[in-house]
Order: C-alpha cells, then sequence, then structure tokens
C-alpha cells in the first residue's frame, strides 16, 4: 500500500508531495486513515532543522487524528473504524524504570512521532498502537487534533506540580499552548491571568477564560503583581525577564518551562522562599487520556484554522509567522 | 540591668566588648542566659555589611541556647530555669497569611535576630518568647547551638521538597551546614552522595553517613552521576557548574539552594524532564520544634570546636577563612 505525504526535502524549503509504501503491520502496530493533523511549532523546528536531527526527506506532523484502518495481531485494545489520536510519542523502550511506572515521555528511548519515521502530514500513518489513544466522542476531530501535543504538554505540567483549585495562575503566551492551558487552569477551578506580549488577544483570552489580563511590557502593571502567583505557566519560546516573573511568585510558588526556549539567569537568592522554576515535556499515556477525557466532560477545545492537506505550505509559512489563531490543522477530504 | 556583649563597630573590623541596659520585659518577652552561640557565615556577613543592611554597633549571634531567666506576664509556654533556643527569626508580624497558616519564615515582616536588635554574643538576650525553643534534654547545649539556624536550614527543605526514604540524596558543600544536611539525609534513610572541593573531607563525610565521596572537580567521576539524583542540596556560596549539577538530577529531580551564593545560568530544556530548581530558607516555628525532636531521636548534632566568649575574635576569624570544622561555638563561662 502506498502513503501520500507531504515531505521537506532540505531544510526551510517548501514542503513537496511524497509517497511511500508500507511494510507489512508489525504485532502492536496500527494502520489509521489520518483526517486531521495540527500544526505544532515543533513541526517548523523539524522542517527548518533548528534542533539538528532533522534527516531528510521528512514528513512533519505529530497531532494527528483518524480512523483505525488495520491492526496488528497484538493491538487489542483498539477496534477497526475506531477514531483515534497519536501525539508526539510514538513509542518507548517499555522497560526502562520509567516506562514501567507508566511515565514512558521520561524514556531516554523515546520515539517521537516524526523523527527518523514519517509524521502526519499524509494520509496515512502506520505507528505503535499503545501510543494511539481513543477520542471521546463529544470532541470534534478538528478541535481534538492539536490537545495530543499542544494539549497534554499544557496539561501534564498542571497535575505534576499540583496546581490546585484555590491556587492563583497565570500563563505566559496566549498562542497554541497558552489558548489551552487557560481553558484547563480555568476548568480547575483556579483564578487565571493571561500574560500576552499583544494587546489585541485581551478579548479572546477572557473568552478563553481568564480572568484577567496583562501586556507583559507594562512593567508597572507587572510590578504591582508582586507576590501574587502560586504557578506561572511559561509556553513562550522567547528571552522574557524571568527574573520578574519570579518576583510575581508568591512563597510556594513554581515558574514552568514548556518550551525550549530561553535561559534563566537568576539569582539563586530570588528562589529562598522555597520558590522554584521548573519544565515539563508532553505527558505519559496516561496522562494523555485523562487529559482527552477532562477535556471532553469540560468542553475544552483548540481554536483552529482548517486548511486543506493540499495547501499544507500556506499553513506552515502562518505558523512560522505566528499568525495562526490558535491552531493550524490540515484536513484530508 | 545590664547586658555585656561583642559589637563590630564598623564593617570588617574586630568586635569589642559593648554593654548596654536593658528595658522592663514585653508581655511576650523572655530573658535568656547564654551559655552557648554559634558562629554562622550569616554573622560574618552582617560584621562585614555584605548585605548592606548593617547598623553598627552590631551585636552578631544567632544560634543561641541559655537558661530562661525570666518572662513577660504573656510568655506562658516557657517556665524560669528551662533550656531554650533562639535562631535567626525572633519576631514576624503574627497575622499575615503566612503566619495565620504557621510559616513565619516567609513573613514579609520578619524580625531577624541579630539585624537591628543585639544578637547572641552576649551574656544575656532579651527577645520574643515565641521564637525560642525548648531544646530536648538528650542535646548537649555545645551541640544543638548550631542547629537553631544550620539545622534547621537543612531540615526545611527536606520536608518542603518532599524527600523520602527511598531517595538517592546529593548534599553540595561539607561545612557547617552540609555535614548537618548529611546525618538529616542519612537519617531520612536516603542514599546520600556528598559532594567536596575537599578531598580531606571525605573520612569525616563518612562518619556523618554519606554512602559516597564525590570531589566535585572530578569531570570524569561527575559525569558519570547523570540522572542518578532526586535531591540535590547547595549549602554553597560560591559559583559552580549547575548545568552539570542539573545533568545529574533524575526525572522530577530538585536542585534545592540555601544560600544566597551564585547565579542560576540554566537553560529552560535542561528541566524539561520535570526536573526543578527551588530554594530554602531557615525554617517555620513548627518545623524548628520537629527539626529539634528529630535531631534528639536520630542523634543528630552539630560537630564543634567550642571557644570562650572572649576570644571571639580568633573564632570569627575562623569561620571568615573557612577553617571551622564544622561550627565554631562561644561559650559563656
Amino acid at each position: 500500500m502506498t502513503i501520500h505525504a507531504h515531505a521537506a526535502f532540505a531544510a526551510r524549503e517548501k514542503l513537496k508531495p511524497y509517497s511511500f509504501e508500507t511494510k507489512a503491520l508489525k504485532p502492536f502496530e496500527v494502520d489509521i486513515r489520518i483526517t486531521h493533523c495540527g500544526i505544532c511549532h515543533s513541526d517548523i523546528h523539524l522542517i527548518d532543522d533548528d534542533w539538528k536531527i532533522s534527516r531528510y526527506p521528512l514528513v512533519p506532523g505529530h497531532e494527528v487524528v483518524g480512523t483505525v484502518v488495520n491492526l496488528g495481531p497484538a493491538a487489542e485494545h483498539l477496534k477497526i473504524g475506531q477514531r483515534v489520536g497519536v501525539g508526539w510519542q510514538s513509542g518507548s523502550c517499555m522497560s526502562c524504570e520509567w516506562c514501567v511506572r507508566g511515565e514512558e515521555n521520561l524514556c531516554v528511548h523515546d520515539q517521537a512521532t516524526c523523527v527518523g519515521r514519517p509524521g502526519g502530514f499524509a494520509d496515512r500513518i502506520i505507528t505503535d498502537s499503545r501510543f494511539a489513544f481513543p477520542i471521546p466522542e463529544s470532541l470534534e476531530s478538528e478541535n481534538a487534533a492539536p490537545l495530543l501535543c499542544g494539549g497534554i504538554t499544557v496539561y501534564s505540567p498542571l497535575r505534576h506540580y499540583q496546581v490546585k483549585p484555590e491556587m492563583k495562575v497565570g500563563v505566559i503566551g496566549i498562542g497554541g499552548l497558552g489558548h489551552l492551558a487557560i481553558q484547563y487552569t480555568r476548568a480547575y477551578g483556579c483564578e487565571v491571568t493571561a500574560f500576552s506580549s499583544s494587546p489585541d488577544k485581551e478579548a479572546e483570552a477572557r473568552e478563553f477564560g481568564a480572568h484577567h489580563f496583562v501586556v507583559h511590557s507594562d512593567k508597572k502593571r507587572v510590578k504591582g503583581l508582586k507576590r501574587q502567583f502560586d504557578f506561572l505557566l511559561s509556553t513562550v519560546y522567547v528571552q522574557l525577564d524571568w527574573n520578574e516573573f519570579v518576583s510575581l511568585l508568591k512563597p510556594h510558588g513554581s515558574l514552568v518551562f514548556v518550551g525550549a526556549g530561553g535561559v534563566l539567569n537568576i539569582p539563586a537568592s530570588t528562589l529562598l522562599s522555597l520558590k522554584s522554576v521548573g519544565g515539563s515535556a508532553i505527558g505519559s499515556r496516561t496522562m494523555i487520556s485523562e487529559m482527552l477525557e477532562f477535556s471532553a466532560r469540560h468542553s475544552i477545545k483548540a481554536v483552529t484554522e482548517p486548511v486543506p492537506m493540499s495547501q499544507v505550505n500556506q499553513a506552515v509559512d502562518r505558523v512560522r509567522q505566528g499568525k495562526a489563531r490558535y491552531r493550524m490543522v490540515l484536513v484530508n477530504s
């Protein structure tokens, strides 16, 4: 069988059609007919070889939703015809300390869906069924696709850093990740402040659930928020004044990064009142299932701009330019 | 009544005898006849005006043990003749969120024992009885005095950052704080590694309870410890390669600073596997009482060099030069 995909053939170049033949399914594999695939900033980094790990031709895409069309003999937990999603991770060693305790996302032998293997900018994907997740019925595929990476990226740190309903939370950066983080923290019952560089995002941020909106270049306003926050989640890829954000934390508060951008340049003395700075990346299989269920229960959805798969290059450019409001999703007709 | 103390009259100068008259006790005050007072690095910073907050004459000393000789009418929880200890903090607002929830050490209106008021390099101290703690009988005064600041400084972060018996813990810096941190983490049941710049501290570090001893300039040895530690406690005041120490953390691991020294210069990306960097300073009244009880139960004691109060300048110099093994304690005869 032939998979019809879109691939980068060199760094920073436009994607071109790319077809390849599939082999027989391995025991745990699943063959998914893709209906939707979100575009994440990581796809752009891979296309552009920003991380110096890209091999070409490279088929991006790791926010996949589609329908099961075939299953390997060991893939017993899925059914043909079922709607499933696949995120950033599509494999792990399944035997190390972290895999065994159900935190496969921390496995050093993790396999990414579109690194060293073809991703979701395609009509089909063959991948490990153990990293394919049934999508709750009430979620629309278009709005659910970005949850598979963007959603879990901001949901998982709420769980790991023990965000609780009584807390005051700030979301830094209101884009593909941030607009979901506002929805999750609002659903958690928190008091939510959106920090953005763009004053024109205020109305939407409030619609997503933010109680307050702060333009973080407004230094006077920011200074007035010192020692106010239990939890700050940074979803940005740029260098901001992290010392200033640490000063906004209450004692016991945490500033958590989910992106790879920026260098902390913080005197240890600023942390002495039990403050901490941490990180988080994607989430375990258990956490992804939980996130999907939580999203369905609270009607949390990615706000998307759907684009036909054939117009992939226009969509990629829009993400590269930071214009997506809030997630581009490729749609197979 | 006259208190006979030793005071700095200018930054970096030798201490000189200094006497002053006391007033009638306020309702919550206690008058303590001092038998022992430890010397902490913070005393040196205050004498030398390193923090630009010192006012002279300045009577240092905030690791006090002595006997209650008088009590204000509201100081009902102590008894005359009782042995008590006083640490870094001697007051707080008692009404803010943090005081009310029993974390007085996080109060922004905290009062330090020897900042803006005379400390423990003296024959007596008058202070708020609510920050004076009965010393368990089995602890010798000489070994208990340094627990009031040094002990709580390393004990409190174990509690706040949820160190547990199954964990692998590293203590960075084996001095006045570090030698106590080894004892506490060993008593917690952890596997303990001591990191020191001084190879000659190995035998003693093992006696304090360290299972392993690593000279942190031994880069090859340190590289072999990547992703091994659940918790690293830094007790040093110097800049080390904090990125390297973060690389020694397991996922979920924390690097915690109890000193004001050093600047973190860490790419946020190094924290993505749920690692965090935090801080901690002293501890609440509840935590100090718990720490003293825990120390008594586990026979944890500061290893001290006792010096008569009259030789305070020689003792201060020894701390300033980093020669104390492991805590200088002034003794009133």
